[in-house]
């Protein structure tokens, strides 16, 4: 398997596009994004778990029941969350892209991504369709991926290629988010498509045990979104043996969705609003899974160790203070921490407590772009790694004034 | 029962006072406090949930399992925590306070805030010993609850006097805590003092029930202290009948406690690390009280909604969006919001979905320097109310290199 150039239009079958059609005011801006296969597809979803949700998410997953979806439609500007009228205008954007696709409806993902309340204006959308239609192409992929983003600075995309029953496969997607990330289940925004064949039940069983391990573990500000929603399409076109149990091939394709998921996880930490860097925690030696889980969590999500982390300040304290309110089964007097990054690795903490520290040193280590905090635990042998990003004045800034 | 100038020597029979010892580098900043009072009096605590726990916390708790304290000895600079040394070196402290003041070191209520890991060295301390005691005086309370600082702003106090019994009683105390502030059981540091007879037991009760609503409901970063501990010492000079059982007496002690604890909460959040708002939450119908805690502490804790409060923007999809992943039951299709303040008050969302707002004067309500999120839902009858700040710039800066 290896990692390979491109997004959705990566996997046989796909074409793609984003335009800008007017929901956002700043023309520079892309604000719709669609792509669509030539083939109906297998389709698995997942939705944010906040109890307020976007009523694309009720829609898509109404239309994902039965296992199967052929297009994406996607804005940016406005959530489509918390108006009155937004599961009916949900419903109307899937019908203004099925006629424009000549695809069912009902076979349409839709998403929206932007401020949460206002009503959404059909008005840019009905307009816009005839070019977006036009728009699409096999390597229209970034076009799409720029047209899902928000607050984001880049697209942020992925591919790789694998082999299945002989026949070479491809899985690749797009991803955005930058603030209001902390899924639970799902991330802000992701689209994937591939052209291996899987069942709709293996398909959601992979996406669920991967993104678990992925998106889940990704933290900007510890605020669950309301539109958050990973879509998976499997066309079949590779022409291998469908995968419709858990078994070697299942695994392969696992190992590919986990591989692309990884990297757009990590490239929504490193773009989370007003990040200069990326900190990566890896926890290993934990009592079972869901300890490490939220110990690395915790610490990804303290806003303390998050400025201390934008400061090159080696405060290993609040991760130990993180670590002790994860809510986690944890013997606090067992707990190792080391910072590392490219310019080397430094232990700070043996055995809960302060070791003797070259302080010029750390704060080199602390002044890479790309942060590891590595907890060793003495309770077991379960390990999990969480992304977020340091906490800056632009975090403020971004989000001071949004909307304007 | 009315409010009164005063902090911890309000109450009959305390001396408190406040020096520069040397812990801290700054000689303009007080780093040691102290308070004794006349007799052996009455004395409840509450600590930090966090698993990792300072020193300090351990030794108070030690010495509190009796029901009784007289004095209370508190640095600031260094939180004496993860420190393989600390839980010796804060009996030390103990000792050292028992000697100078001729009081058993095992009545002595011991506490530290500061940085996490260092080791804490006693000979400052030791010096200053003899300064201190020479400082305790009826009107020193200002100086103690300078001494207890860090990155807050100004001193925090706040009494009452009320009758028991016939007989004048009176309830102080100070409090510190500006970041790293999300108690849970008790906040950063808060030293309570009372004339009032009561038993061990119904004080303990009294201080549990009430931290409960009042420190329980702040935050100013999600992040819960090592430290946090709040004390309360009961000498019984005021001469009343004293409290043993949850009696109409023990009501109106739990009163005066109540709003002299609710003060200082508000005080605390307001002078959140880099606040320029105070931010209450007031949440009403909830379908129990266990709800909506959830969902105002889940609203003050939102870092989004927090953002767009600095800003004066009415973002209430924040609101909404933290209200939905509180893990609160809610039916978010019967939640109404308000923002209020000095200004007045502005509906922004009737029954989960966003209504026309006057957006010019909502920022002016905004604008304010204390600002209500009101909300109503149509779950049941219990209520809550918690206190947050914005965030801003200079959170971001201070907790980027607190340390230095």
């Amino acid at each position: 398997m290896q990692l390979i150039d491109g997004g959705v239009c990566a996997a046989k079958g796909f074409r793609a596009g984003g335009i800008h059609c007017g929901i956002r005011k700043n023309k520079e801006k892309k604000d719709l994004a669609m792509y669509v296969c030539e083939t109906r597809c297998a389709a698995a979803a997942m939705h944010t778990q906040n109890l307020v949700k976007g009523a694309p998410n009720t829609v898509t997953a109404e239309h994902l029941q039965d296992g199967y979806a052929q297009a994406m439609i996607c804005n940016s500007g406005i959530a489509n969350t918390c108006a009155a009228d937004g599961i009916e205008k949900a419903k109307a954007m899937c019908e203004l892209a099925g006629e424009a696709l000549g695809v069912d409806p009902q076979d349409v993902v839709v998403a929206s991504t932007g401020v949460i309340g206002p009503s959404i204006d059909l008005g840019p959308i009905q307009n816009g369709m005839a070019s977006l239609v036009a728009d699409l192409s096999v390597d229209g992929n970034t076009r799409a991926a720029q047209a899902i983003m928000t607050t984001d600075t880049h697209e942020k995309q992925a591919a790789v290629e694998f082999e299945l029953d002989g026949k070479i496969c491809r899985l690749g997607g797009m991803a955005k988010g930058s603030g209001m990330i902390m899924p639970n289940m799902a991330t802000m925004l992701c689209f994937l498509t591939t052209d291996a064949a899987i069942s709709p039940q293996m398909l959601q069983a992979a996406l669920r045990e991967t993104v678990c391990d992925t998106f889940n573990m990704v933290s900007v500000d510890g605020d669950t979104s309301t539109n958050d929603m990973v879509s998976l399409l499997a066309s079949g076109l590779a022409g291998n043996r469908q995968i419709t149990c858990q078994d070697q091939d299942y695994a392969v394709f696992k190992d590919a969705l986990f591989t692309v998921l990884r990297v757009l996880s990590k490239a929504i930490a490193k773009d989370g609003e007003g990040a200069t860097k990326l900190i990566e925690c890896n926890v290993q030696g934990a009592y079972d899974r869901e300890s490490a889980r939220k110990i690395a969590k915790s610490v990804i999500n303290s806003s303390l160790l998050k400025a201390a982390v934008f400061g090159a300040d080696a405060n290993w304290g609040r991760v130990l203070c993180a670590i002790g309110y994860a809510g986690a089964q944890v013997d606090v007097r067992r707990v190792d921490v080391a910072f590392a990054s490219a310019a080397g690795s430094v232990d700070v903490c043996k055995n809960g407590a302060g070791i003797p520290v070259d302080e010029a040193f750390a704060t080199r280590v602390l002044s890479e772009d790309e942060i590891q905090i590595n907890i060793r635990l003495g309770d077991g042998d379960a390990a999990a790694t969480a992304w977020g990003c340091d906490l800056t004045y632009d975090y403020v800034k971004i989000n001071g004034d949004y909307r304007s």
